[in-house]
């Protein structure tokens, strides 16, 4: 697809343009069509896709541009270049540049528009006009906007919207990688119903919210004591705390603020801490006995962000436009400190799909090689831990990373992310390998854990650094506590009595502290 | 205060009331005045504060009652209990009863009305006219407000507000119990500071919130083990998991949701998963970089809830509704499992006061003498950990409980909480010990943890019994661990060789993963 930016615009100077300035501006226009819009243009590329002041006029003390360009130092680009360039030049007339204006401003994008294509609602757009194999967009601009670089964003999406309507339904990327086979299993029916019955954990009073009770949690726990042995501890992961609501800054930065709307629990704060502000709404509860919500919404702002849903994002702020010295690489470091929250389809159900779940999350980060370094020996010990502790039937996959699933994309991560050439090497390992557990009861499989190599997205993001100059890389691991268990025991059952010796012997003896009559 | 309430209704049949059904209609009224509506009554209360009809008529299908009562068998109890009763007498006619109609309701308090009182704006209220001693409320009211007990919680709710106007200004409470007596201090700088000089912590990107580095976990861990060795083993809590995202539900049962509003982050949910319905909404922050905080508003429901304030309320669904078995009590439980929110008031401030905090919640249940029993086992083992493991400059005193001033009142449980008479004996352990560390740097004392004896409240809320019949009471205690720190820190620094051996030697070798160019 080929595209075309069109750009009118007039710089307005403090004082009338005199007649003696226009052989000073003229000689300007040249100079930059010649030299300074071709800087930083690669050798070859055609004339007429680079930017070009094609005409110029003056009226009074407006000097009007006509720009024009390809995708090579784009019209609005060539707008600002030209700006630094002329405003010395005519304060020698006694000018100084005031401020500017943007009459007009469209975009063409040629290419063969699929069928189901048609042009989505998107802001600053005034029109849009497609006949035949061209898409015209007038668009309503200030400088600013040029600026913020709203036109080339917008390209962007239009182009992503164009190639999901012309390859739209492209499946999830998914690929065996290894099976354990067959394992004996020692249970049949489902663990959730199961837990329920034997008081280990019962259903909270908001929608996919379980409290877990002594027996549950015991099984967690004994699950974090066999991560801490033999992964976080030989591998040399260190704890650290990660926030747990994530404000919309830090998913700007992660780029969950391109896509994750529809599963966000949000959070929103209150116009005032001020009693008096709030007390007829108490006072609303202490008459009827319910919460009047619609009186509450009018009195909070927001929403400012939402609860925690990847748990990695919210660790960047703490290495945010740093430079990491290159002898405390690879980082290692995972977190255990709260709730995750994802609004999940309707309904209740099983611990395996939850609105509230619990995480240990592992992070690292440094070189492209270290970064895959660790990634695989986390898959080692992982496995160790699959096959010889727990007995797990299960498999992996490499499948579209979770970092692209929650933007709301599809494919792998070689479609979107580029990378030095330095990174090469590493560059295909960019991507999500997801752990995925049998069923039995149901027959199928469920994803309990993955882990990511996310490449040089997140130190993008954040900006961060690495002494040496090579690019920085980092993965993340999430062991959802949640999904071990309904793994585990769908395939083991609810008693110690038939479970991998390891696993019964750091649980020890069942507790039951409740018994209701 | 006196009150009085009036009650003008009809009750409505399927049939014109036929003449020869008068007589029964009186006989039934006096039956009522007589014997009915005295049922309950305790002996000794004056014929005028006791519910009565004092007229009826008959109109068509109609009949129509006026009834008048003090506190006792009020006016509208004494509709309901008459409606029970006539239904079937009128039946012999072949007269079903089809509804009711409420003409009119109004309450009349008497008192001595303070200077500053103004008749709140509550819900319900048609009008509200004071003259002298007499307040005249008229209510607009459908039977199912009555059978809701509106009018008892409007009168509740004003004599509370009457109060508060006659005694406002009442103190919080604040008694001292304990006083360790002055120790050694070896810091007087603010922690805060030093933490983040030495990158045990970094701000994180909401208000309030921080992310912690490896040291600053490690203390904390080193305070869990210190806790789980000498507390919770030893006064044998068993771990469980509270869930963290908190719905009204829950508030209503405990409370809350009279008057937390001003320091609640509140959570909503998206009005639908739909992908497409959030298009649009990414699209703005693609094509922007900024997300459109109006737009999502407008697409969200609720709230639903908040975050967790405070950890306990979310526990008592899993015993909600439950008579526990005698030969488990005290049930004694401990939740360790996420993040606590509260908007506190704005700007950055230091580790001891902070939006988002981590705390580990105690809580056990059983009679008031189990109750009150453990309490007093938890404060010597307290005691113990702060006299000689932390070595810390302490005090602890008798505070407003914290249910209470989480619903906005102030002075001591005594004044709210009544309990049957077999719990007299522990009836004035009701409330809140506040522990409080001093702060070198500053002078000031901070409070870092409490304990609380809630009597009745939340089993009352949650409807949990006991096997045996006696009252269940309840209890909790809040161990956080950013007010931990922030008191040990302030007293002992940074360094551990500076710190109380014990402490020390669990916390071993400080670890310094990061180091910044």
């Amino acid at each position: 697809m080929s595209v075309r930016f069109n750009l009118d615009a007039g710089l307005l100077f403090n004082a009338d343009i005199p007649a003696e300035a226009a052989a000073t501006v003229e000689k300007m226009v040249g100079e930059a069509n010649k030299t300074l819009f071709r800087k930083g243009v690669p050798a070859g590329v055609p004339e007429d896709e680079i930017g070009r002041i094609e005409d110029f006029s003056i009226a009074g003390s407006v000097l009007g541009l006509r720009i024009r360009s390809g995708p090579y130092t784009r019209a609005h680009d060539a707008l600002f270049r030209f700006r630094k360039l002329i405003a010395p030049s005519l304060g020698k007339f006694r000018l100084g540049l005031r401020d500017m204006e943007i009459r007009s401003f469209w975009i063409e994008m040629r290419g063969e528009f699929p069928e189901g294509f048609r042009m989505p609602k998107l802001p600053f757009i005034l029109s849009a006009d497609r006949s035949g194999d061209t898409l015209k967009i007038s668009l309503r601009m200030e400088a600013a906007d040029l600026e913020n670089k709203v036109p080339d964003r917008l390209v962007r999406l239009i182009e992503e919207k164009f190639q999901s309507a012309t390859y739209g339904g492209k499946a999830e990327h998914w690929e065996l990688i290894f099976s354990s086979g067959p394992k004996r299993t020692m249970n049949d029916s489902d663990p959730t119903e199961q837990m329920i019955k034997q008081g280990w954990i019962r259903h909270a009073l908001s929608r996919g919210q379980w409290i877990h009770g002594p027996q549950s949690v015991r099984l967690w726990r004994t699950f974090e004591k066999i991560v801490l042995d033999e992964i976080i501890a030989p591998l040399g992961f260190t704890e650290m705390v990660f926030p747990k609501l994530t404000p919309w800054e830090v998913w700007k930065k992660s780029g969950h603020a391109k896509g994750v709307y529809p599963e966000i629990y949000y959070v929103c704060t209150p116009k005032t801490r001020d009693p008096e502000y709030w007390e007829d709404v108490g006072d609303y509860f202490k008459v009827t006995g319910e919460v009047p919500v619609d009186m509450i919404r009018e009195r909070i702002d927001g929403p400012i962000g939402g609860l925690c849903y990847a748990q990695c994002p919210s660790f960047w702020p703490f290495v945010q436009g740093e430079t990491i010295a290159n002898d405390c690489l690879p980082i290692r470091v995972f977190d255990r400190s709260g709730t995750s929250h994802r609004y999940e389809s309707g309904g209740i159900h099983g611990i395996e799909r939850v609105d509230e779940f619990h995480r240990m999350e592992i992070l690292w980060l440094g070189t492209a090689e270290q970064t895959v370094g660790i990634a695989d020996r986390l898959h080692e010990a992982y496995m160790r831990v699959f096959e010889n502790i727990l007995e797990l039937e299960w498999r992996c996959a490499r499948v579209t990373p979770w970092f692209m699933a929650q933007e709301g994309m599809v494919g792998t991560a070689q479609d979107t992310i580029t990378t030095p050439s330095e990174t090469a090497c590493c560059a295909d390992r960019v991507g999500t390998t997801d752990y995925e557990a049998l069923l039995p009861y149901s027959g199928s499989w469920l994803e309990f854990q993955n882990v990511s190599i996310n490449g040089n997205k997140y130190p993008k993001g954040f900006s961060v650094k690495i002494q040496s100059g090579t690019e920085c890389w980092s993965g993340c691991s999430g062991i959802g506590l949640e999904r071990w268990s309904a793994s585990f025991l769908a395939q083991k059952g609810l008693d110690p009595a038939n479970w991998p010796e390891k696993v019964a012997k750091i649980y020890g003896e069942p507790e039951e502290i409740f018994r209701f009559m």
